[in-house]
């Protein structure tokens, strides 16, 4: 089999650094870490990025993809938009505040950026079948991705999640299984499946294929500075379910450093939780390096990750770089959704509303610096979470048509 | 007041070319034609354009919109995917297909694009409120850019439509206020309120800016010839409620031979409606001039406006570029939305099915040439209207997490 990963010559394990060849392989043999696509850059320059097309293969040159990914059937996403958010940084007090809106992704969520590049390292394997386990948005950006590219899909979900995100993994026409459990217990049974005959030539996107999958966040990165006129941002609140894409986003801006595609600054990574699961959120502020698992209860859903895998290096990230994790409840979710929509026009699922819940608490509390330039991530769409505003969706009034009736109205 | 509408020069009628200074007005004193922008267009060149932004401001200088539009606020939408579709096409039998997906707009339909000129025409007159009749995405889409652009909202719709659209029609915090009614009643209703000092400093965007947001449409000839690289389609597929956006597509392709920026072709426009609300589909078929009205029945409800302003101008449009109306059923368009998802993991509303369903009857009917560049148009979000496939989203199994019962379930 001849591997095509563009830049990407290793994996390499976090905890270790012991090398391995590219493969679909996820943990270290020696320390059970995890793995990492390592590279060998050649050189990259503004320019070269800035004549690419308007999706995340302008950064095909830093990520694990074959050289002419761009003539593949891929679903393209990413080069979604840095809104300047003036209105809501007023309301909230901050100087200089930004939404980067990965709602405008194919599927409505950044999922489609870390399967697009999980798709590529499937063709290289040779394996026929797209999986995942999911607590939403993967499943959705998995089949139709799978769709697509002409691979068959069979993707695992809790069986309870929003009536949205299902119909969603199902319109693209691969298997949908639900799971009566948690989503960690839909993750463990996946990682069952690998060891078995069943899933034989199957990429789990986030289980063997991991290490590349990952990688697919770092464009929110390259993205924010690109979109900053090449700047990295002070500050910068990301939510956390399994602390993927966090860790990556932080990985990115150290490249694009590395790389002198940016200036080297510091900057401050904050981690947004939902208080029904928060367990990243309860280790930082009790200080300990390591993250007790939860059962979740929240609406948040897309975030409902019990046990994170990334967990203890947001922990991390979060400490090294200045930041802090914090946590909102349902009820602040909720008014961060209707915030958000209210003052910049954009619709965010309850992923959104942690991360604009959060940026509010941290403002309040004197841990965000309001002066500076900060970027809050909305990851998914408000359409996929409508039960979170159900109180409030239906017409203000319903009338008659006329002029009587909309007087007596308003 | 000082107006700026960058390069348009004064309104003009359609029907008799009687001219009228810019201003809040819609119909032809002389003779009730609709009135249109008339442009003095200065040099254009591709160059121009395409160091512009991502969005539709790009085109600013085909646009009846200030010079300085990029830093208003706006949703600033557009320069969405055109994605190459050659497994759809393999399954229909046409060699070069294309997808426009203006899903990937701000709130996931065609109407951001009509807005955002519509935001920057009421700002031009002072108004204070913005308004509309809509069909549901509209709803959306005014009351998102009126948060965005600190302006009022107060939208108006049949109260029967779908709960996604009624929920983001709210989420921004305008008023929306149900009809009971159809649309076309809605519509009269709103003629009535501006002529009322309810509705005074109100902007209603398909009323009385109608002009200045119907343009917006012209934006998506302009993408698509320049996603082909600047060549114009030699079929285009688009779907007509009131029949503005095509009309308005045919006057893009048109000003783009006008100005240079393609070469002069024949290109066939063909227009797509539900059987359930088909009255310009039934006037090309029996060959009439006027449009009659029907009563609409159809989950397609988008597009269903019984009394459509431009029918006439399409069946023109059909006739002069030699392309046909056709209309496809409910079934007909489910099935569409579910062949457009499983083949390009594009998941289109029931408009998209509209479009998708009548190319394919159009293939097979003999009356679309299956070996020339063909361009079909999905103008929304299949998460707004998920009761049209609401019988298949379900997963295809729920089970405990366990390999005996995953090995029982496939
Ligand atoms: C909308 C959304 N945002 C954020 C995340 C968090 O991703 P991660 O697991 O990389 O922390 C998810 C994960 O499912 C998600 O669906
Ligand atoms: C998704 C969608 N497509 C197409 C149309 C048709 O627009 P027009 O009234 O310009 O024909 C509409 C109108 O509401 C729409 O919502
Ligand atoms: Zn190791
Ligand atoms: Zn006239």
């Amino acid at each position: 089999m001849s591997l095509d990963f563009g830049p990407a010559v290793a994996l390499s394990c976090r905890e270790c650094g012991t090398r391995y060849d590219l493969g679909p392989s996820f943990a270290c043999l020696e320390c059970f870490g995890p793995l990492e696509v390592a590279y060998s850059f050649g050189s990259v320059t503004r320019e070269d990025i800035a004549a690419g097309p308007a999706n995340i293969w302008r950064y095909r040159s830093l990520l694990p993809v074959p050289t002419d990914v761009t003539s593949k059937q891929n679903m393209n996403p990413g080069w979604t938009k840095l809104v300047k958010a003036d209105n809501l940084g007023k309301v909230l007090g901050l100087r200089d505040l930004h939404v980067k809106d990965d709602s405008g992704n194919p599927t409505h969520s950044f999922k489609d950026r870390v399967v697009a590049i999980a798709v590529e390292a499937a063709r290289n394997f040779g394996f026929h079948t797209l999986s995942c386990s999911s607590t939403g948005n993967l499943a959705g950006a998995v089949t139709a991705a799978a769709a697509r590219a002409g691979l068959d899909a069979c993707v695992f979900i809790p069986a309870d999640l929003e009536q949205a995100k299902i119909a969603m993994a199902r319109v693209f026409g691969g298997k949908l299984i639900g799971i009566d459990g948690t989503y960690d217990e839909v993750n463990r049974f996946c990682s069952e499946l690998i060891g078995d005959p069943l899933g034989d030539k199957w990429g789990f996107v986030n289980v063997n294929l991991r290490p590349y999958y990952a990688e697919g966040s770092k464009t929110l990165a390259y993205e924010i500075a690109e979109q900053l006129g090449w700047e990295l941002p002070d500050q910068i609140i990301i939510p956390v379910a399994s602390g993927s894409q966090l860790t990556k986003i932080d990985k990115g801006f150290k490249e694009l450093i590395s790389l002198g595609l940016v200036e080297d600054k510091p900057y401050k990574i904050f981690a947004a939780q939902a208080a029904g699961c928060s367990p990243v959120s309860t280790a930082f502020k009790a200080g300990h390096d390591v993250v007790q698992p939860v059962k979740p209860n929240t609406i948040a859903k897309s975030l409902a990750i019990g046990n994170p895998a990334d967990g203890p290096y947001v922990l991390d990230i979060a400490r090294r770089t200045g930041g802090a994790v914090e946590d909102v409840t349902d009820t602040e979710v909720v008014s961060a959704i209707k915030l958000l929509a209210s003052t910049e026009g954009i619709f965010a699922e309850t992923a959104g509303g942690v991360t604009v819940g959060v940026l509010k608490k941290l403002v309040e509390s004197g841990l965000l610096d309001p002066s500076l330039t900060t970027v809050v991530l909305n990851t998914g769409d408000g359409l996929k979470t409508l039960d979170a505003i159900a109180d409030d969706a239906a017409p203000t009034a319903v009338i008659r048509p006329s002029l009587d009736a909309f007087r007596a109205a308003v």
